[in-house]
């Protein structure tokens, strides 16, 4: 999984039927420094209810499970990030 | 998934079975401006009646469900992308 | 998928079960010039009998189907390419 | 699977019923060197009690067995890395 | 699948049960040149008995079967290299 950003979503009424029903976030990988990083952005299925701006883990590989397909999804908000023993 | 733009078709009458009868989309992945990158262009099965020019999202990695194998593809077509608020 | 080129291929002859009689073609990605780029070489297991300069598609991630592995591998040979209606 | 060391986690009460009581390590790739590389660093769920500064095996890609599905995971922790006969 | 050529070996008690037994090689991976590429080393399991030095094929991807997950694994040893007809 990355870290990344929520920073829009996007609209698509003609779509697979797969993707019907969900929201469609546009979210951009984080750097070392958390910031955005240049020509990451990529676009998630929402599972977690997550809005512009959270930080959100992001399963960057096609998700599967035994029921159904998952596309690339937002898997988690994050509330904190410790690194190295700071917050 | 990844925004990518059409930009052209291939055409291929030796292909292996799980691609015959599809439609074989050249797409680009689009950086943060919304331009192509290069160097980044892939070939991917359309399932939504994308069209040339038109903005799609694009599973970018295997898709896979119970039922068929399914190629790279094109599983939605964008009309609206929201970033930061901003149309 | 990728486009790419064949530009040779390998012998082996320890190899694992699911590779056995498999013809192991190296293909290099092509650039959007469709000149083959630096340091991309895969090698990949032929499925549609391409030979050595052919344009080929190349599924770049792990192929699956319910009833065997399959490796990385030539699944087109690529007869015309037509980028923005242009041949 | 890559090299990676240990430096941090992330905190998410708010998460896919996948993730639900996973440790969620943050883990950087390391490099030829076995030093950090700049903007690699990535989520993994914890699967053999890593702790902070730990060298790992992180299966970079989506785990998935018959049973459950499984995120980014933490595989294994490296006791020595042998090079080229040296330690 | 990518060439890559077996750099050494790593040691790891802890590991999570689908590797256990398994024989953990280091590989880097090559370039146009066959020479060893800067960062791109990883660890795979050995499935055909690969030693140091040895060219090998490295499925990239996770490799998986109706019966058991595989992580990343080294699938054959290359005898020879054909490139361009040259050997």
């Amino acid at each position: 999984m990355i870290l990344a950003k929520v920073i829009g979503h996007v609209v698509a009424t003609q779509k697979c039927q797969e993707l019907s029903g969900s929201n469609l976030l546009m979210v951009t990988a984080l750097g070392d420094d958390l910031n955005p990083l240049k020509d990451r952005t990529y676009v998630a299925v929402d599972s977690v209810g997550a809005g512009i701006n959270d930080i959100v883990l992001v399963e960057e590989y096609l998700a599967l499970n035994k029921d159904k397909y998952k596309a690339m999804s937002v898997v988690a908000i994050v509330e904190k990030v410790y690194r190295d023993g700071r917050e």
